[in-house]
Parts: C-alpha cells; sequence; structure tokens
C-alpha cells in the first residue's frame, strides 16, 4: 500500500474524550473515528488489524472442531420469552419494532438463537460433540460506553456454543475452548492471564475470564507463579497475618480517643500497629444496613461483597451510622451490635486476639476485643482485598495483583438454555436428555484495542507482528528524488511479493514520516535516506527502537528470518 | 470436512413456505434457515458459499484501489436529517431509541455515514480519487420479504463509495466499479446482463443493474446482441409495426360490435388484424383519470408508467371508465375525450392509419381514426413492452426479452450528498469544490441465491466452481466396511491438501448419499463403491451428470486438470 493513497487520517493532537491509550492511539493512527457514543467507524488502517485478530480466532476455533455460523442480529421477542431474558436484560437491550409492530431486539448475544436452531435439527447422541461459532456484530446499549472501542455499544464478537450429551463431555468441549482461547492470545502474541470468574447475566455454573495484561486495564486480578489467577470476584487466598499466636485474650477496655476517627490516626495515638485494628464499615445495600468487618491494614474486596449481597452496597451516610451506633463515623464496632445490624466478618478476624475497634461511643475506642467472646458474626467470608505476598492456596507462593483487560470469557452453562428451550436428545438406550451446554465469548474488536493496551510506548503503537496492519514500512525519505523513488518503488515492489508493506511515498519531512511511523507501530521500518547511493538503508526495529545498517540486497532475507523467528512461519498473504 | 461431524441438516421435503427455487433448495440444502420473516441464520453449509462470494467481491473491489472499511450499522438520526432521508425513508428504515432516547436506524445503505466520515478528513484534490468500500450486514424492513434469502430483512451487502474531483474523474470512477462487476460475475462464473436502470430512493443521475440471467428471474430486461441491455423502466426500442406506407386516410366510420370487447373479439368481428387497434386504457392515478393508447397486440409497460406518472396507476374501475366515457369497459377511444382526460400515446400511435378503437359508447368502434385527425395526444411515450425482434436504436438488431434477478446496482450520484452535505475540497487553484461521488452495491446474500436461479437442476444445486462449498465430495458408499474406510480416509487426506473437499462417511444408504450430494451440488463426486477393490473409482460431474471410471491414483491429478480447465488458477485454500 503507498501511503499518498491510503486513506489513514493520523492525528497530532490528542483526542480530547479519549481517556486511555488505546483509545488515543486508535483515533491519532487512523484506526478508527468515532460516529455516536461508544459507536465507531473502521477505517482501513483499523480494519487490516481487525481481520487478522479475526483470522487467527477463526483459525483457532476451526482446529477445535468449531463450525462457523452467521446468526441474525434480529432477534424475535418471542425467543427471548422462552428462557425470560426478554423481562430480566433491562436497558442493556437495544429494542425495536418492525413495521407489523412485532419486537425485536439487536442481538447482545445468541443463547436463544443458537438453542433455538440446533433443537430444530438435533435428535441424536451421535450428533455431538457440536460446536458452532460465529463472527458477529453485537448490539449492548452500555450505560457509559467509554474506552473507544473497549465498552462500545456495537462491536465485533465470535461467541461460540458448544452442544453434548452430559457433563463430562461438555467438560470436555470446554476444556477445548479453554485451550482454543489460550492458543488465540499467543498467536496474537499477548500476555495473558485465564481466571476464574463468575457467571453473570449469561448464567450457568463455571467460568473463566481471559485477560491481556496490561497496567492500563481496568479490572484487577490475582494471579500465582503455579498458574492460579482469578477476578476479584472469584478470588481465595491465605492472607499473611499478624503472629497471634501465644497471646491469650485479656479484658476488653474502654480507652478515650478524642477525635481519633481513621485506623491511622487511633493506630498513631495508642501505638498500636494498624493490623491490630478490626475495621468496621457501615454498609447499606436499598435500606438495610450491615457492618462489615476486617483487619485494619485491609481494604474490602467489593466486587466479593456485592457478589455475596448479589447487588449494589455502598457505604452508609453519617446520619445512618449515627442512628445505628449511637455515634458519630469513625467510632463504630462489633461490640454491642449484634442485634441490631448483620455482620459480616473477613475470615481472618475470628484468629485475631486483643483487637482494637470503635466502641460505639464518641471519641472512644474498645481495647483487647475478641470474636466469640465479645461479638459473633454473622457470616464469615473472604472479604478483603488480596494484597501483594498473600498466599496462593494452592500452592502456598505469594500472590500478585495485576491488571488486565478481559478480552474471552467461557461459560460452562449445563442446562440452563436446553432445559427452558426443550434441547433434547436421545442417548444410545432411546431415552429423551437435555443438552449439556457451554458458551464462549471473544471480543475481536476489544483484542485489538487490548493488545495495544499491553503493547504502546510513548511514541505509539508497538505491533505484535501477527497483529500488525503491515509487516514493514518503507520511510522513503525524499520520494521526490528521482533516484529515490526509484529505488524505493523497486524495493516496495520486490516486498509486496513476499510480505504486506506499506511504503510512506508522501511529500512531507523526515520528521512527519518517522512520527507516524512510529505512531502506527508496523513492526519493522526500513529507512531509505541518504546512504542509498551507497546500495544501504537502516532496517529499524519498532519495538527496541534499534536501528541497523544493511546493504538493500540483504535485507529482504534480514526480513523474511526476521519475521520466522517472531513466530510467523509462513509468509504473509500478498 | 467429514459429513458425520457436519451441522448439514438437509431436508428430503419441500419446504412449504419457498416459492422459488434458491429458496427451496437453499433450505433443502442445509444452508439457510428461517429465524423470522426474511430473517436468515446461515448454516455452515451457506456460509462457505457466502464466503466465497464475499471473497471473490473483495478481490476485484480492492484490484480498482478499492479501500476496505467497516461503518456501524446503528446510525443516528441527525446525520439522516442533513439529506432529508430521515423523513423521506418511511417504513423501510428499521428506527430505535437508545436508552437515552436518541433516535437512531439500522443503516439500509450509508452514503450519509461515509459522507460523513470523509468530509472530517479529506481536504485536497490530491487525496482522490478516493474509494471506499465495505461488506457489511444491512437492514430494510421490507413490505413483503419473500423469496428466502432474496428478498429478506437482513442481509450482507457490499456497498462502495466513491469520491473525485469533478465530473469526468467521477466517470472513470463509475466505469472502474462498472468493470470491478463485470469481473465479479464472470468470476463467479455467472452468466449476466448489466442494464441501464433507474436511480431509486438512492438518487443520482446515472445507474447500471447487474442481473444475473434465470428463467425464474423476478425481473424482465431487454437486451441485444450489440451488448445493449436495459430494463423496462428505461428500456428504448423501436417496435415492429405494421407497414402502413401508402395506406391514405379515410373517413371515421362508427361500426355496430355488440358485446364485443376485447381487442381479441373486436378483431375476430370485424376481421381486422390486431395490430390496426389502438387499445385504449383508462388507468387511475390517486383521484386523476387518464388514457393510454397503445397498439391492439401490445401490451403497455407498467414500469415505465410509473416512472412517468411517478407513482402507483391501476387501471380505473367500471364506474370510473362509464363516467368518463359514457360506456362500460370494452368501448372506451380517444375520440372525443380529448378535455375529459389526459392522452399518453406511445410513439408508434402517430403512425398508425385507419385505426379501430372504442366509440365511448355501448357496443360500437370507430374505424378508420388517424392520430392528429381525429384524436391528440397529451404526451407521447415509449410506453410499449418490448417484444422479441423489436428493433434495437443503437444497432438495429432484434431485441430479446430475458429473465434476471439484480444482484448489483452502480449509481453517479454527483453532488447529490456533498452538497447537503457540505463535503468540499480544495482544488489545484485553492478554490472549494463539492466531492462528485458514486456509489455501487452489491447484495453478496443476493448472489448466492441469484446464482442457484441460475445453477440448477431437478435434482439440486449445480455449483460453479467459484462458489462451490466444497470442489469435490468423495462418496464412500459403505464406509462402514474397514477397506473401504482405509481408501476413503487416504484419498480425503490427500485430496485435503490440494481441494475442499467434504466426505460422505455417514451410515445411510448409498441412495441417500447420491440424492444428498446432487442436491448440495459440489461439482465432483468421486464414488467409492465396490471397484475400489481394484483401484478404481467414478468421478462424476454434477453439472453434466457424466461419470467416468478412472484408476485412484490418477483421480488427484484429473481433477486438479478440471479446477484450472474451469477456470481456478489457484488451488482452494485448505
Amino acid at each position: 500500500m503507498r501511503y499518498s493513497r491510503f486513506f489513514l487520517p493520523t492525528l497530532k493532537e490528542v483526542p480530547k474524550e479519549a481517556e486511555i491509550p488505546s483509545h488515543r492511539l486508535m483515533l491519532r493512527a487512523g484506526m478508527i473515528r468515532k460516529l455516536s457514543s461508544g459507536i465507531y467507524e473502521w477505517l482501513p488502517m483499523g480494519l487490516r488489524v481487525l481481520r487478522k485478530a479475526e483470522g487467527i480466532v477463526r483459525r483457532e476455533m476451526d482446529r477445535i472442531g468449531g463450525q462457523e455460523v452467521l446468526l441474525p442480529a434480529l432477534q424475535p421477542c418471542s425467543l427471548w420469552d422462552e428462557t425470560g431474558r426478554w423481562g430480566l436484560y433491562g436497558k442493556e437491550l437495544f429494542r425495536l419494532k418492525d413495521r407489523k409492530e412485532s419486537d425485536f431486539c439487536l442481538g447482545p448475544t445468541h443463547e436463544e438463537v443458537v438453542t433455538d436452531l440446533v433443537r430444530r435439527f438435533l435428535r441424536s447422541w451421535k450428533e455431538m460433540p457440536l460446536l458452532l461459532y460465529q463472527i458477529q456484530t453485537k448490539f449492548r446499549d452500555e450505560i457509559r460506553p467509554r474506552f473507544g472501542i473497549l465498552r462500545g455499544r456495537e462491536f465485533l464478537m465470535k461467541d461460540a456454543y458448544s452442544f453434548d450429551r452430559d457433563e463430562e463431555d461438555a467438560g470436555k468441549s470446554y476444556w477445548r475452548a479453554y485451550e482454543a482461547y489460550s492458543r488465540i492470545c499467543r498467536a496474537c502474541g499477548l500476555d495473558f492471564r485465564a481466571v476464574e470468574a463468575s457467571t453473570g447475566l449469561i448464567g450457568g455454573r463455571f467460568s473463566h475470564e481471559f485477560m491481556i495484561l496490561a497496567s492500563t486495564g481496568e479490572e484487577e486480578i490475582a494471579v500465582c507463579s503455579c498458574g492460579y489467577a482469578a477476578n476479584l470476584e472469584k478470588v481465595e487466598f491465605s492472607p499473611v497475618l499478624p503472629d497471634y499466636s501465644g497471646e491469650t485474650a485479656q479484658s476488653p477496655e474502654e480507652v478515650s480517643t478524642p477525635g481519633k476517627k481513621t485506623v491511622e490516626e487511633v493506630s498513631q495515638f495508642l501505638g498500636a500497629e494498624k493490623g491490630r485494628f478490626i475495621k468496621t464499615l457501615v454498609y447499606r445495600k436499598a435500606k438495610e444496613l450491615f457492618l462489615v468487618l476486617i483487619p485494619g491494614d485491609r481494604e474490602v474486596n467489593s466486587k466479593k461483597l456485592e457478589e455475596f449481597v448479589q447487588g449494589e452496597a455502598v457505604l452508609a451516610d453519617e446520619a445512618a451510622i449515627f442512628e445505628l451506633t449511637g455515634a458519630p463515623s469513625g467510632f463504630a464496632g462489633p461490640v454491642g451490635l449484634k442485634k441490631k445490624a448483620k455482620i459480616i466478618a473477613d475470615e481472618s478476624i475470628a484468629g485475631m486476639r486483643n483487637a482494637v475497634s470503635g466502641a460505639n461511643k464518641k471519641d472512644f475506642h474498645l481495647k483487647n476485643i475478641n470474636a466469640g467472646r465479645d461479638f459473633q458474626p454473622d457470616v464469615t467470608l473472604n472479604i478483603i482485598r488480596p494484597a501483594k505476598g498473600d498466599r496462593c492456596l494452592k500452592c502456598g507462593g505469594g500472590i500478585e495483583l495485576m491488571r488486565g483487560i478481559e478480552i474471552g470469557h467461557t461459560f460452562k452453562l449445563g442446562t440452563k438454555y436446553s432445559v427452558p428451550m426443550n434441547l433434547k436428545y436421545r442417548d444410545q438406550a432411546g431415552a429423551e436428555n437435555p443438552v449439556v451446554m457451554g458458551c464462549y465469548g471473544i471480543g475481536v474488536s476489544r483484542l485489538v484495542a487490548a493488545a495495544i493496551e499491553q503493547c504502546h510506548d510513548e511514541k505509539g503503537i508497538v505491533w505484535p507482528i501477527a497483529l500488525a496492519p503491515f509487516s514493514v514500512e518503507i520511510v522513503a525519505l525524499n520520494y521526490q528524488d528521482d533516484d529515490m523513488k526509484k529505488t524505493a518503488d523497486r524495493l516496495y515492489e520486490e516486498f509486496s511479493k513476499e510480505f504486506e508493506v506499506l511504503l510512506d511515498d508522501r511529500e512531507v519531512s523526515p520528521g512527519v514520516k518517522f512520527n507516524d511511523a512510529d505512531l502506527i507501530g508496523v513492526p519493522w521500518q526500513i529507512v531509505l535516506g541518504k546512504k542509498v547511493r551507497e546500495g544501504k538503508a537502516d532496517l529499524g526495529d519498532r519495538k527496541t527502537g534499534m536501528k541497523t545498517e544493511y546493504r538493500l540486497e540483504e535485507i529482504t532475507g534480514i526480513i523474511r528470518d526476521k519475521l520466522i523467528r517472531n513466530g510467523e512461519s509462513s509468509p504473509d498473504r500478498a
């Protein structure tokens, strides 16, 4: 592709609305353009990358026996009524009426449609395992579209659905999809973790999220070197706590702490470690108040709290705290509130000895309080955020916290859809059984943005070769010079036979060419400058920034070697 | 692909709702399945063909310098207001509101969106010609969805848009697209005609329809061997008429024709040729009545009539005819009605001498009437349907009527969108001018159905090789036999390296296998039967039905030769 003919509107300015690197860089590198909130156009540069991602996803789905279909975006309400999701899905579902006033939605996912398809035809156990997938535009009316492609309202998704005879076979299908997803992330050249996750609105019994690691990622995950990884809704671990062994329970004692409200202030004032405190937080879910107890040096894992209370829990306001505890905020504690509010304690609270907490009395705290004797939690949960160094339950190793972007989600659905929709098969004995299903999604457009979150620097995008829109960019400085033009054109023709090549033939300054080249992030840059007369050029590596001089006739071979070394075993398509 | 693992639900019964061959065969061959009126699922077999068509379209668009983009299906009302089409488009536009009650539509076409995109970035004459295209799902709420994929409400379309400096360059872009469309039809292996057409709601000044010929096609076209072709809205020709030279006008004469109403009856009764009659038809558009005069042996070209009156024209009812003519239907004629209704005459009427028509009086006709003397048409038009043998205006050759299915439409838009949407560029002199546009659509899913309309027989589909879901089907009779299985598996592995192969390994009777093979229409069938023991098999040609015996080791080479001979210069993808 010649840059001068390419519809590639790069931007110098950083767009104001873009909050994260991938959004900024996709706009600046002319990959996408916003049409409306959460709705984006893919320009030629962006689409090249999207198609690369799509190709990798398709290849790996085919490899595990997936059969590609294309299901409609327009879905009739009647199908969604069969599972009750027409009522449950809420405002995220785009709904519309056709000219006959029939209700339709724009598919945010296709469980109902694919179950309806398969129940029409599937009869016998012999027809399974069956794995259908599609790569198709999905629609979700997000309450707050943001981050460009990452949380859009119209996006490209690969969704797959497995159909099996029983739990055991469904498990095999699940793990095949899990492996395919792992291969997809690896094939894209991305660092990722598959984490245990909860199932949300899709439902079912078992789930993993595939997270592309990136320091700018919107989600936190806990990982261990043994392979254990989970998101914060699901994480289980053993926190590292002070050693209380040998301490005997002493008598509770009220101490004056005038104006000292935070754990920080009280621990300084009393000369006690923060870990010695039982931090008592008053939460509210709708009209109900409840207490959450955690060690003073820890934070509440709000994802788990919301999972437990099945909804949104917020910190109570001053008035509610006063009404419950009889004291202003900062002096709440578990002692004496047993009947007034439910107490949820972190698992670590039971092992604490002679702890400090609020006395439910203005300007006073209690020392030497002990769970079981002085107060009794109603529920004990692992409800604190993990911290670096906490112990993995699987191997005892140290947990680490990382950030990532979810690009894939696998669900073991069981019979959640097959039972209400009456998808059955006859087994070998002739008996009818419900089909056991799984579903597996990858945000293909999301994958592109996540790759940029992981692979960029201050100058622009640094494409992994498998997703790169071009493998090679020829940066022809002073292309308007006849000799330069001749050489550049010749190399362009030659390389194009083997690689996907972008030739910067524009009449702009070398500075602009270098900046744009770094912005769009093609992995290999061949810089044709003054030394072309001597038959030489620089080969630049976008990732390391290293430039190496080669003779022109060597370059094809060098690039071929580099592409193969970088895991591209086959040459690019022409 | 192994048939036993393939999600290919073929149907024995002919589906009731399917009125035309492609619809019947796509359902029966397990290519598609209906989800809702005009909304179809593409099953694996169908999608393989759709992707072939998509690939051919993409290749030819790229060849003329097209750059692929992906524009959203969700389009904000505000853009459609800029061109006024939000109000004009009517019920065919699917409309919906998002959670903030903003108005959106589902794109039936993308002129507004693409013009908005280009006006954001395009500045200079240097950036043109520019050709953007996409292959994307479109939505149209058809008043009467029918014929399966052919008139659906959600379908796959390639739409392209060209941007040029002036009319001359826009013309070049138009003809490049025209050539690409011709190549696409040829590459699909289909017999087609590009016909002059009118522009409809898309607007603009110049248009061609690309018609795949098929006797079952919904549209009629007139073609000449010189290359001239037009649809019935646009056709121009010289009808072959009786020779009136040498006849002198005689005096009009009222003749009694009791109870004789049709041209047929009156001509028999009077012993005159049908061509001698002026058939006088009373039409109504809304409340206005008008007369249409054509030779008695011809039919009105209703497409041209509607084009002329800019709306729907229907034959008037008995009461209206009586009120206008003072006689029942069957006795209307042009004489004496001049001031009561507008008279539209076919061009041929002026040349007729001593014609016969109704007398506007029950049971009477007039003989020897002559245009100009006895009546005066208000409008003269070519308003009759062409008949075989009528003369081409370009070469004088004979016109033929054919039926076809429109799969592509090219439009020269001019500045219809660029002026209201303010898409301008600076020319070499620095002056601002509106960009001159064209747009070009191909129904990719439609193309698949149209191909079946052209390529089928009583047994099923007969795929042209370029669109075939597989190149070769191995029909392994008695696959459950160990020796047969071994041979079939070996051939399957061997062929799969070079071709796309379907292996029928099902445990069903030979009859079922043969019927399904003919139904799904893979071009080459390798039948493995008893002679496999002697190292021989039949190679069947789906198109001709011919079967030829070959030695097994010859077959790869034979198929390779046949594929190359059939215009597939490159081997199939693996």
